[in-house]
């Protein structure tokens, strides 16, 4: 992933949100300025909390503070936040986007309150019907997006259209590639497997979306493997696959803890290969690939994980600065109105097709 | 897992099915006699093949040949083999469970063909109206099964209900355990989560089974976690959590061994550790965890992973041997009868009592 530094760019954190607390994302900012980051910060929260963190971590001199007094609880209700989180630091901080003050937003609080703010002030992108969700999976040619991996646990066949050309913008915002690949999740690699919407989807993109470089259907061990960089599903499967994968990754990487420390010899061993392991331990390190973003609002909005250390918030910020620098709602609303608009003339000729066949017999 | 031996049962081998050919299949039959297996076992095929391989494993000195002139391919499509495929081994191998010969089959031949061969000539047990395919999955308590992870990409709320109870009957044969604990794959462990047709399935395994011991909602991580024996969705997404994490476990092994490789250090730490690394090894070795077995029809089906060497096709034998001598198909066709009953009492009181409401108001 080629990120920019964000030179010029401005991050609105939401510093409350996070079961860590203020202090891992205070940490996690810093972190990022220390790895070469370029964004200016405002952090929203508890001006009496967030001074002395900032104060003490000279990476921020100069980043600007705004008091809220309140805060939106994990187990907030989105509704309840609609309706009464007006003064929470979540609120502001999109609030910052949406007046323009910042081009990116990250929060560490809870999703559903997350997505529904986001909604309301941002509003959507032109032409897209619902949010989706990314998340980025490690593979051994970077990283391969899959979305959507939450936001909804239903995906008709335009979504699944529109979240495949929200996918290919996000991706090449993030990395710079200029046509990435794109699958849609299946059970088999043949065109007759699958549910019939993952197969109307997959004849839209076909058909009516010649600019994009689609590689038809996928399989679940193709994400893994980097098959192609963006895998699109709805967000029952993406979030199953996904959750599916990390429990698969943890229960190796606890065997693998106890292979390493289970005798002597073992220990001895492990110690000789000290540098192979630390680096072993960050590229499965989930830390490494946090930050999801909502794509389909008209904004970039970054989740971190809840329960991040200052490392896996410095990569939600560094996603954000990388996102900041790009734009890509406009291109988002540009394409799928051409798509949407080729589709129908698309339908209409086959339905004329018909018409005159109808006719002859 | 308690497997037991065996002794007494029948196992009828389609010993043409499968990638790597007959001799991986006699030479799985030969390690699971070794590993102390003793079904009896009668093997479908090419007689002229199979005679010199068996002759050359002593531990399967009697083993019955039955000569079949043909073989399912794997490109063969069911509807082809139903029509013609009556002189095959497959065909044959299932024959014998339907004429009561063999108590279980075992194929590692086209998944789509053996699980139509299998609803002709066995049927389906009353009650069920699909098939559904289990899967083995390491945890660090044992094994969790989960299915479907294929038999068909969607399921409704019956059928969910269904697979719950096949799936539990399941596990009780091949393990003992006299109450599996039962879970519904969702992306949330809150009630309101997820779709309404799991819903309503989870509702129904509440109120009209109280004889299982139903956890609610699981999410993808509990699967590795072991949170419970019976992990129950579609095929859609049981087959893509599967080979999710099946493509993570890959590629995690895959950078462990660049660990263990990548400097003289690490090659020398590694011997060091090399009892703890065969452990590891075995534990992750798909090969351990082979053999899905065709839940719906009346009659035990094992169907091995077309791949498998000796050891895989030994694992899925030694699932067949198992639930051999525990049959389960009357169990499930009873509790299903039982629940669709207690369901529509359920519904009936339901309404009723709306009706009154009603007529109150």
């Amino acid at each position: 992933m080629n990120a920019t530094n964000g030179q010029g760019t401005v991050l609105a954190i939401d510093a409350m949100g996070g079961d860590a607390g203020p202090k891992a994302v205070i940490d996690g900012a810093a972190y990022a300025v220390r790895k070469g980051l370029k964004s200016r910060f405002v952090f929203f929260g508890d001006q009496e909390q967030l001074e002395p963190l900032i104060a003490s971590a000279q990476e921020l001199a100069g980043a600007e503070i705004r008091h809220t007094d309140n805060v939106v609880a994990m187990t907030d209700k989105p509704m309840h936040v609609l309706r009464r989180g007006r003064d929470t630091s979540m609120w502001s901080a999109i609030g910052a986007v949406a007046a323009g003050e910042a081009q990116a937003v990250v929060s560490g609080g809870n999703t559903g309150a997350l997505m529904a703010v986001a909604r309301k002030q941002l509003g959507m992108i032109k032409g897209i019907d619902r949010p989706a969700i990314t998340a980025l999976w490690p593979t051994p040619r970077g990283r391969t997006v899959v979305l959507d991996v939450g936001a909804n646990v239903e995906a008709n066949e335009d979504q699944l259209v529109q979240f495949a050309i929200m996918g290919e913008a996000f991706f090449r915002s993030l990395t710079k590639v200029e046509k990435p690949s794109v699958g849609l999740l299946n059970v088999g690699a043949e065109d007759l497997k699958g549910h019939e919407l993952i197969r109307t989807a997959a004849r839209v993109l076909r058909e009516a979306d010649p600019e994009m470089d689609f590689k038809g259907f996928v399989e679940g061990n193709d994400i893994s493997k980097g098959t192609v960089d963006v895998v699109v599903t709805d967000g029952f499967t993406g979030n199953v696959a996904l959750k599916s994968a990390e429990g698969a990754a943890r229960l190796l990487g606890q065997w693998m803890k106890e292979t390493l420390t289970g005798t002597l010899n073992a220990k001895l061993g492990a110690l000789m290969m000290a540098p192979g392991l630390r680096k072993l331990k960050d590229r499965i390190d989930p830390s490494s690939n946090n930050g999801g973003v909502f794509l389909g609002v008209n904004g970039v909005v970054v989740k971190s994980h809840g329960g991040s250390d200052a490392r896996g918030v410095a990569s939600a910020i560094k996603v954000a600065s990388s996102l900041a620098r790009r734009p890509f709602q406009n291109a988002i609303a540009e394409t799928v109105k051409a798509v949407m608009d080729r589709r129908e003339q698309l339908s209409e000729a086959v339905e004329e097709d018909q018409t005159i066949k109808a006719a002859v017999v």
